[in-house]
Formats: structure tokens, C-alpha cells, sequence
């Protein structure tokens, strides 16, 4: 048996020769490594899911605008790290006050220890970097409902509100020891805390820009503006399917006994179940099989998935994924029916399935993983228990309401005092062009001889 | 010395408090949790490579096919996990029977422990999850062979006949502890398992599919049907080889003594071997360097060295690459020239580097690297017994027979029951229009004019 | 607790059964066991950079030159590894000799240990896999100058000289135990390493091989030659951020006290300060927010975060970022106002943040984190001593003198030789068809009537 580590290892020794351990480290420094590789590698998974949003977004929008659609996801990631660094984090986690059942106060422009202290499960930089990933994932959500009209100045702009104001709130309410969680609130990796909340700002902002030109017909008719590249939304569902293990089974923040991976086998049964229901119902409903609804049953299932993914049982997990791409084919018409322009689905992906997958912890979570995870009960059909299941009614609707009022309130100031929307012949021409002086693809428009516009 | 396990992390605690240990860990159990970390960590690789396939298969292929060639790639990967975990998985290590060389029984529907016992090496959900992203790899493979003429119809029917009859009886032969296993068939990771199988699969398919139409002229001689984008195969390739690391070096399904980091060491230099060889190669012979004979070099090195990465010293592992890397570029010829249309090359990339890759066991395995794995023997060159040879003959051939008789059996069926290609005109106008009612890429479609067709 | 670990695991245990333990490891074996993993999993976080560099590259060249550049990444990380596997990692890394102050000698045609041996702190094999990445990437900076206009076999010969010849000298002084490692030169991740290296090699390049046809006019002033698809640049950004969590914070090369958590959120500050900058100056400074420069200054706070990011606080590392994200703009001004055509932005990109990194660690680093470390000492700021920033400037001077020395000297003999640039013809109707004989778009390109060019 190896007992001492030793330092001889070649010239490697001299790569940072402080990094190792001068005796054996003990299993509880060993299960804090663990611990933080698991949480650092899922975070890393998540900051991916970045990928997945610029090709979801570009391939749903149209080639005038790629450039700005994609480019604006590298800036709002780096001005939401500074943001969720400066107050974010300290909002949502930062120490305990009087009022914290409302809010955290403290860790503002974050500093943290340099390594794990005695008896912690992990150091809390690689705990930052998993919440922030979250947070950016939040705000790239609510992006579907600002595409290919805003102001660039507004994606600056709200970036900083959001991060600061509405997703802290929302993260400190459920996850942060606030007042949802103390009721025992069951939302795992975020189908309120991140995607509802990230659909109810794209909401308001797609009601407050308005529907884009062209997309409904003075009789309300709507018209399909399609999105340019389907290759590329098939590739964003893959990515954000594989970077949704580090959210969800990462949410567990620890290896332990390998529950984590029981999250993330119900991640893909719900991901399944999603894709398949979307695939069959649009195809029973059109009479073709619509590529981009299965792409969003996909993206659906795995939204409803992640508040419950470690409180049900794997069928559970089938029918919540089944159900919730059922849900986004006729939500999806529905947005339409009801003249609101949502270009990247984001209201019928992230709202409709987010919704649904926080009420169906009330129905489908289990007694047993209620009590291994250590928040709320079991639901309807487990216990007969209505409790949970008004629990989660009551998450949705005081998360939804808060993000609904702010986020109008927030983005009407900024219409008020400096506008939204580009001008009517900038949103023509594309906000490439109109934001950023070049096309994103400067080949390919000039060919089709639309560099005159 | 961490003595205990603390939970007072400010507000993190109120995360989940449940997944920590109350008390350190043992040693057991961090090895548990260390390997199962390792296995999802593959497992995600892996199902990461379904962006390679979207982004392979698309690149090799036209314009008026990519929304249905990648859109399908997340549908079917959806249906697989479905049909896997109903009956795939259970048929390949499912319990133990009166039959179980030849078939697994038990465990569908698979509804797994929450967390590993005491005394596994890890959970059965993370080795679900990892075989299940094999199932898929090799699912992806076979359409290959179904490209840019197959009805979507089709891909349903196929994905759950392959699933649960064809993918399972040959996983469990040689890694479900059936006869081959029994045999001491040596394949690490899949060169026949997923590879072969896959590619025999794509066989059948395009032999009864026949070719695209304007691929071969009346006098017998090829045309080339290019496929529309170099930059999606060269990213897939980039992709897939990082997805490989995972395939390979996961398949040790434990950390260990750190083997896991020789397995991946011996896949870099397989790929490296490929790539050099085959770009040379077809330079010598074309006069031209082809980036597409290039590209599959480095594919085919992945397949050969996917059976040998466990078992081989590096210089025989950089030789197993480089001859993968000729043979790729010589059988795509010979595809072409006996008139069978391999749209992706799975014929030559996996089928006959899969060949190539377990007979090399045959040769290159050394006595030293076969007893530390605990299976077979060594080959040729280190022992000069031929006994491991023949068993990995015996093994391709058995395999390919199978999934060849079954492949064409139960493709025929469909054929007869219900045709498997869409018609001439849905062919000419694409399967975008046809199957899905809109292009992939409306936008550059309608530019070039090809809207009308 | 778990006393033993037992091997009945149904079937399971049928997977090679040997790679686990017969009985419950020692807190050694499992410190090793932790380390490789993330290593290994670090190392291909850095190879899946190339999927960024593939990206990168092609997003900011033409069209008619996309698949020679898509498909040289593959190609050029198959060479280098076969050449870094001969010789590279023995030049760096191999035993000991009476230079070894200057160069490293041993390991070629490394053949490693199967595990990890007693009382190392991981195997050799996956701190090969880590090294070799880096290799690579610094390869594929370097080619930044090579664009649009080298010959394919120039890619191939310097391929073999700079993974020979130049990579492994510097990183040897500087990682490998040479001279600048005991000056106490600091360079955590390798901001002069592997991006000042890989710069330096591509402005001798771009100044051999001269400017693009069209990029300059004979009065000196320079035309913008726009890049094709702004989506594959920002994507490319997003997953080299993505890749940049293996570099940096896998430099720890190993998971110790949680350490490489803070890394990586430093790193995370960097690329955010980068990022913010570059946009808001770009906007002030030209009027509209140019994407190009924003997604430069992203990756320029990643370059300089490189050598800093495990040596000071996390301010710095914001402050160090937003100064990277300036420079870039400014610089990127410069180097076309001299008439340097650097199409990828090579030179600001990763030399000049390059050389602003390295010295930033003299200016912030603080004396805390140089002894946590082990190299070097504090900075100006935290110690009031300009010792670190001479030696950091030493460190900068005496590299790039010796990678620009023998840049120049290795690529004026191929000039002389065989000449490093293909023809005027070649090059107007680009290196798709010139090198390989297709087109990497050739619907695209034939539909836009170049095809007979």
C-alpha cells in the first residue's frame, strides 16, 4: 500500500510541486476533491450549453441577424460574470440578515478562499462557478423573447437588471435558504429558479417590443418566418442535452453515494420521452413531421425534467418528458393564436414545460427520494397528498408573478427613456448590418445581392 | 486531519444537505464514487460524439437533406433511449438464464437502485447511461447507409428494431458475458461491437435501399456526389474523436490504477495514425490531398484502435492507425467501384477498420496487456500463438453474420410491407421539403432559386 | 462501511473484471486515482479546443478556403501527435542530462507505464495527453499566419520542426525544469508558452509569407477582408472558453486542497473582463459595437489570465482581463496600420496578451499565492518589489527572441527550398480547390457562379 505520496516523479515534479499533498490526504479531503471536480466538470458543462443557445438562437432566426444573435451571447456571458461576481451571487447566497428569507446580503465582488476549509464539501469557488453557469443560462433563455429586434444598448442593459435584480431573487427564494425553501419547495435543478424565470422575462419583453415585422398579417394571421438553419438548431438541442447532466446531476453538488447518476438517467428518459411525443404529435397534427417541434419536444422534456428529476421514479420520468412535448407542439400554437411573436420558443420550451415540470413533482415525486434529498414530500400519486403539489402551485406562481411584474416594469422604464426596438428600416436590413456595420455572413448576403438593403 | 464531515456552509448547506455523508466516507465508497464519476463523465463524451454524427452526416451530404439528416439524429436518439431502457439493456445484461450465452433476460423497463450497494464498483445508472450512449453510437452508424433516400417512417421502424433485436445479442455475446466473452473475444470498446455492427446495419440498408439516384451511370461508372460542407466534417471528426476519449478510456468503467490513462494515450496515437496515413496516402494516389479521405483516416484509426486501445503497446497502437488509414482510403474505392453507394463512408470508416481493429488484437496484444484486462490471450507477435487471432476472426465473422441475416431480414420486411425509399420526386426535390415540409436552410435554398423545385 | 470491494455485480462484472481492486484502495491510490481523472478529463477539455481553433479559423476566412482550413486542423493534431509522441515530449520532459538547463533528453518514442507506479501522483500517460494538447493548441495559434495563402505541404513540414524544434525548448525552460523555471519565472497555464510561442511563430510567418492578395493597396491603405460566418467565430470562442477551464485549471495537475476551483474562477473573470472591454471600447471607438472585436477581447482575457490565474486576487484578475480586452482592439489597429496581415488575429489575440499576461503576474501577483504555488514571488502591488516583473519580462524577451530566431531561420530555408506560398492563380481561386480539388461548400460556391473560376 502506497503510504506517502512522494515527489519524485521526474522533471513532472517541478510542475507546481505545492499543488500535491506531502502525506496521504484524509477521506474527508478526498470526498471534498470529489466533490469539487464533479461540481467544476458540471459546471463546465453548463458554461457549454452557451454553444448550445448561440446555435439554437441563430439557426431559429434569420441570416441578416446571425452575427448579432450569436456574437450577443459571448458579451451578455461575460457582462453577466461580472455582474453575478459584483451582487448576483451575494444576493442569491451571501451571508444572513434580518430579512433573509427575502434576500441574501454579503459576498459582494466575491473573494473567496483559495482552497476548501476543514469539513467543507467543497470549495465555494467551484460552488460560484456551477450558480453563475446557472444564472447565464437563465439570461440566454430570456434572449427568445428580445430576438432579432432589440437594441443592442438593451441587451447591456438588461443583462446588468436581470443578474442583479430578478434571477438573485428568484435563486434565493428556492435555493438559497428563502422563504419557498423553508416551505420545502421542490424544484431540483431549476425548471422555475432558471427556466421559468428566464421565459417570463422573454415574455415581457417580446409583449413590450412587439411582434416582428411581418410576422402577423393585418387580419392576425401569422405568418412562419423561419429560422435559417436547421443543422444548427439540431446541434444546440445535442449540446444543451449533453451539458444538462452537468445542470441537473450536478444539482446533487456532490458525488456521495452515486445518486447523481440516477439524475442524470432520468435527465435522458425525460429528454426521450420529450423528443418522441413531440415528433409523433406533430406529425399526427400537420400531417409532416415538423422538425423543429421535436426539436423542441427534446428541449421540453428535459425543462420539465429538471425540477424533478431526483424525486420521481424512472416511468415517471417517461411520462413527465411525453407529456411536456405534447405540451410545447400546442403551446407553441397557441403563442401563435394569441399574436405573441416568441422567435426561439422560449415561452412554450422554458414557461409551459417549466411550469409543468415544477407542478408534476406535486403529482409524481416519491416519499422515498422526498426524503433522500431532504426537501418537501412525497406527491399525489405516492402519498395522496395534495400538499406538495400546492407547494409547487404556489412556486410557480409567486416565481412567475415576481419575474412578470419586475421584469415589465424594468424593461417598460427602458422603453420609456430610450427605446427598445431598432427603427423599423434597421430591423429590415438585420441588426448585423445596423448594430455591428458588417453581416455576419458577408459572402453569402452579397451573393444573394442583398448587400445593397 | 478533516476528522468530520461538516454541513454549515452558510447558506450552501440549505442545498440538498441529504447527498453529503454524515461521517467521512470509506475508502470503498470514494472508489465507488471516483469510478462512477469517471463512467457518467464517459457516458457524456459519448453521447456528445451524436453532435459528430449530426454534424458528419450533414457535412457529407446536400443542402436540400440537412434539416431531415440532423433533426432525425435527435429523434432517434430520443426513440433509442426509450427502447433501450424498455428492453435493450435487459436483453444485454439482464440477470442470467437457461440461455444466457446467448441472450440476457431481466431488468426491462430498467428501474435501477437510487445509489450503488455496498460493495459495487459503482451504480448500475451510470453504466446504463454509458452503454446506452454506445447503443446509440452504433444506431447512428447504421444510418449511414440509409442517407438521403430512406422514408423518416423508416428511421422509427428501424431504430426500434435495431434496439432491442439486432445492438443488444451481439453486446451481450461479447460483453454481456455470453459466448464470445466466454470465447475470450477481445474488444475493448466496441471496433465490432458498435462499429462493425453499425456499419453491417448501413450494408444492408443501402444494398436494399440502392443507391441515390445520379450516383452511378449507365455504363457503370461513379459520379461523385459531394457532400455541401467540409467545415461541419472536419468539426465532426474534431468532435467524435473528443467523444472517443470517453468511448475508449471509459470502457475500463473504473479509475483504478490509473489504466484508464494508457487507454486514452494508445486512442491518441490510433487517431494520430489514421489521419497522417490516409492524407498520404490518398495524395500519393490522387495528386491531390482530399480532405474527406483525410478526415475519414482519422475516423478509421478511432474504429481499429477502439478493440486494441487495452491491449496493445504504443508503437503497435501508432501501426494500427496507420493502417487503418490506408485501408479507408482503398475501400472507399472499392465501395464505389462494385456500385455500392456508402454515403458516409460507414462501410469503409466502420466496417472495415472495425475488421481491422479486432483482428489486430490477434496480432499486436500483448501477454502482459491480456492479463491485466483478465480477458484472452496475447497475439502473434508477442506470444507466436495464433489461438487469439483466430477467436477475433471467429468473432467478426459471427457478429457480421448475424447482424447481416438480421439486418436484411428485417429491413426486407419493411420493404415489402411498406417500401423504405420516398419516391423519385421527393428524392429529387429533398427530404427536408418532402418529409418535413420546409428546407433546412430556407433562406439559401430560396436564394439559389431551387424554392420552385 | 464498506470493508471490501466484491465483484458480484451481475453480468457486470463480467467488463474487465481486472481493472478494479481486490480489495479497498489506500488514500494514495485514490488521491492518484482523483488527480488522473481530472487531468485526463483536462486534457480533453484542451483537445476539444481544436474544434474552437477550426471554428475560429474558417469563421474569419473566405469561403473558397474552408475546407483546406477546416481539414488542416485534423491533419496538422494527427502529425503533431505522432511528432510530439517521438520526440516533443522527451525534448521537454525526459530525464535529466548535463544541459538540462537548455533542453530535455530521453522518452522519445514514449512508451509509458501501464499505471501509475507507488507513490506517484498520477501516470505518466495522462500527464502526456495534457502536455500534448497544449502542444497543439499552440500549433494551431501559429497557424493564424499561415492562412489563406501557405502551401498544404508547409503545413506539414512546420508541423514537424516547431513540435520539434521550437514548442518543446520553451516549454521545457519554463515547465520542464529549465533555466527560467529556476529563475522563478511564472507562467501558470502558458500565456507565453503556448500563446506567445504559437504568436511569434505566426508573424514570422505572415511577414515571409506577405499579405494577402487584396489586403492592402498600393497606397498602403488596408481593406477589410471580412471573414464568412460570425456564428462559427462566436461558437469557436465559446468553446475555446469551454476548453480554457482544462488549461488553466488543469495546470494544477492535480485536484489537491480544491485549488484548481479558484483557477478556474479567475479564469472566468479574465475572459468576462475581455471581453466588456473590447466591446464598449470597440463601440466608442468606431461608433458601432464591432462582434469581431468583442469576441477577440474575450479570448485576449483568456490569453492573459493564463499565466496569471493562480497567482492573484480575483480584482486582478477582472482588472488584468478588461486591460487585455483593450489592447487587443488597439493592437489589432496596429498591426494593419504596419501592414502585418494577421487574418485571425494571431498577434493581438495571443502575443501581444501573451506578453501582457506574463507581465501582469510581476504587477499583480501576490506573495500569498506565489509560496501557495511554489514559483516565483509576489508582484509590484502586494510586495512593493519589481523583481517578478523583471524576471516576467526576461521571461517574455528571451522566448520570443528564440521562437522568432528560429521561426524565421526554419521557414526561410522551406521559402528557399520550395517556397512557402502557393501561386497567384491558387490563391484567387482559393485553396479548396488548388490544394484538395473541391470545394469545402460546393453547392454554395457553384450556386453563387464561382465555380468556374
Amino acid at each position: 500500500m502506497v503510504k506517502k505520496m512522494l515527489f519524485t516523479l521526474g522533471a513532472l515534479s517541478l510542475l507546481f510541486p505545492a499543488m500535491a499533498f506531502a502525506e496521504d490526504p484524509s477521506a474527508g479531503t478526498l470526498n471534498m476533491g470529489l466533490n469539487s471536480l464533479w461540481i467544476l466538470v458540471a459546471a463546465v458543462l453548463v458554461i457549454l450549453m452557451q454553444g448550445g443557445f448561440i446555435l439554437l438562437e441563430t439557426g431559429s432566426t434569420r441570416m441578416k441577424n446571425a452575427g448579432h444573435v450569436a456574437g450577443k451571447t459571448i458579451f451578455t456571458l461575460g457582462l453577466c460574470t461580472l455582474v453575478y461576481w459584483a451582487v448576483g451571487y451575494g444576493l442569491t447566497f451571501g451571508g444572513s440578515s434580518s430579512i433573509s428569507q427575502f434576500i441574501g446580503w454579503g459576498d459582494f465582488f466575491f473573494s473567496p478562499a483559495k482552497a476548501a476549509a476543514e469539513g467543507e464539501n467543497y470549495p465555494s469557488t467551484v460552488f460560484f462557478m456551477f450558480q453563475l453557469a446557472f444564472a447565464a443560462v437563465s439570461l440566454s433563455i430570456a434572449w427568445g423573447g428580445f430576438a432579432e429586434r432589440a437594441k443592442l444598448s438593451v441587451y447591456l442593459i438588461f443583462t446588468i437588471l436581470f443578474t442583479a435584480l430578478i434571477y438573485p431573487v428568484i435563486a434565493h427564494w428556492i435555493w438559497g435558504g428563502g422563504w419557498l425553501a423553508e416551505d420545502g419547495a421542490q424544484d431540483f435543478a431549476g425548471s422555475t429558479v432558471v427556466h421559468l424565470t428566464g421565459a417570463i422575462a422573454a415574455f415581457a419583453a417580446t409583449v413590450l417590443l412587439k411582434p416582428r415585422i411581418g410576422k402577423f398579417n393585418k387580419d392576425g394571421s401569422a405568418n412562419e418566418i423561419l429560422g435559417h438553419n436547421q443543422v444548427f438548431s439540431a446541434l444546440s438541442v445535442l449540446l444543451l442535452w449533453v451539458g444538462w447532466f452537468g445542470f441537473n446531476a450536478g444539482s446533487t453538488v456532490a458525488v456521495g453515494d452515486g445518486f447523481f447518476g440516477y439524475v442524470a438517467f432520468n435527465t435522458q428518459l425525460g429528454a426521450a420521452g420529450g423528443a418522441v411525443a413531440a415528433l409523433l404529435v406533430s406529425w399526427a397534427l400537420l400531417g409532416k413531421a415538423d422538425i423543429g417541434s421535436m426539436l423542441n419536444g427534446a428541449l421540453a422534456g428535459l425543462v420539465a425534467i429538471t425540477a424533478s428529476c431526483a424525486f420521481v421514479d424512472p416511468w415517471a420520468a417517461v411520462v413527465i418528458g411525453l407529456i411536456a412535448g405534447v405540451l410545447v407542439v400546442f403551446s407553441a400554437k397557441f403563442f401563435e393564436k394569441v399574436k405573441v411573436d416568441d422567435p426561439i420558443f422560449a415561452l412554450s420550451v422554458h414557461g409551459v414545460a417549466g411550469i409543468w415540470g415544477t407542478l408534476a413533482n406535486g403529482i409524481f415525486a416519491t416519499k422515498e427520494l422526498a426524503e433522500k434529498v431532504g426537501i418537501g414530500e412525497g406527491g399525489v400519486i405516492d402519498t395522496g397528498n395534495w400538499h406538495q403539489l400546492w407547494v409547487q402551485f404556489e412556486s410557480v406562481v409567486v416565481c412567475g408573478a415576481y419575474v412578470l411584474v419586475v421584469s415589465f416594469v424594468l424593461l417598460g422604464l427602458i422603453k420609456a427613456i430610450m427605446g427598445l426596438r431598432v427603427t423599423e428600416e434597421q430591423e429590415i436590413v438585420g441588426l448585423d448590418l445596423s448594430e455591428h456595420g458588417t453581416y455576419g455572413y458577408p459572402e453569402q448576403m452579397k451573393k444573394a445581392g442583398q448587400i445593397d438593403n
